[in-house]
């Protein structure tokens, strides 16, 4: 049994859910909200980041450089030719490098300044904490996102998928941070028609079906998000 | 041929010299101000960066993630028992972890800030730029490498090597984030008895020797710095 500790809009938890999807595990879910630092959680991962993935008895798998390479090592090879990875060590680093990039640098340029002010901070309002949204990191956020987008329509200039001919990690990265600032209503999407297409393509995949029914509390995502045609 | 191209005193650019020294590959160097971004690294990067790693006419792997694991699968295998990260696939999760803390997060929560403030500031400031430290920033370092020294002194409490019985990325990227805060005298070492002695152990590494010959201009390191018992 595979229980993954995630959080529904945290960009690498979302990648990770989309990767065992499409190694067809259905895992146990434990949300963690992980910026109240709780210390029973501060034990399972000493670093305090999403997502940790814990396998029966085995140590926990701690943030997503170690589950990414730890899914492929572990579940990689029973997928053929759909795997996550592609075989060539060149083509590996290429799928690295925009791993890291949607799942840690569009998180911090993005996601992190959205999340934080239109959701943690309603969180820690509701607890007597400062609650007003800093109107220059979600300028930031918007801004940076365009950047981004360019960057995948760019990609997709001259490939099918994001890291080549075949879908692999890095699209899941790019589309679980989509997702997150499309939770948001944040995308804008009428900008950017070609990364629009592929994240429609995305978005119809078995896998994302549970990624568009989460809701959380405080916030309620747009009309178009759970649309597969938007 | 591998060129390397790399800063002085970024963590996960001294990482990879020390992973290429184990491997006994001697990269030819190239040194990138990354923070300058010019556009013609950002063509070779675009994410600006730092390592980036060119072997041959492949294309560059680029990002500590992507060069670790293309070293490893297309070096490690020779380096028999010595091989950086381990062969089951847990153990290779706890390297990973740690790999990630002390390439990525020690670089965010203490050489980041001291970079800044004590020599990125001051080659702004030779071109006119403004020059003071900011001394939050640094008390923040300061304070952040306590946390990161007493973290050492945990593992090293219950195993030989960071991340088990055997020497490994953990402990390369580690000694990488560490030799850094050492070169601008930022480690208060007589709180870390442990942390040091396994330093020691690290740096009489034949890959350590260039490392501690580096200079840059603008700062020179304590004496300490390059001596192996100190």
């Amino acid at each position: 049994m595979i229980t993954l500790i995630h959080y529904p809009l945290s960009v690498p938890s979302r990648l990770v859910r989309l990767v065992l999807a499409e190694c067809e595990i259905v895992p146990q879910l434990q949300e963690e909200a992980a910026w109240e630092r709780r210390p029973e959680f501060l034990i399972v991962n000493p670093a305090g980041t999403l997502p940790v993935l814990v396998e029966d008895d085995a140590p926990p798998v701690c943030g997503i450089w170690a589950v990414s390479e730890y899914l492929d090592e572990t579940r990689g090879f029973a997928l053929g030719d759909r795997r996550l990875l592609p075989s060539s060590a060149a083509q590996r680093a290429e799928v690295r490098r925009l791993t890291e990039w949607f799942s840690m640098r569009f998180d911090d340029e993005v996601t992190g300044y959205l999340v934080e002010e239109k959701v943690t901070k309603r969180e820690r309002a509701r607890r007597g904490g400062n609650g007003s949204p800093d109107s220059s990191a979600l300028r930031a956020a918007r801004s940076n996102i365009r950047t981004h987008l360019a960057y995948i329509e760019h990609l997709l200039g001259a490939r099918n998928w994001l890291a080549g001919e075949r879908m692999s990690y890095a699209d899941l990265a790019a589309a679980a941070a989509l997702s997150v600032a499309d939770y948001l209503g944040e995308v804008p999407w009428s900008e950017a028609e070609e990364a629009k297409n592929w994240y429609m393509r995305m978005k119809s995949r078995p896998g994302f079906r549970p990624l568009l029914a989460d809701q959380i509390r405080t916030v309620r995502p747009p009309e178009h998000y759970a649309l597969l045609d938007f």
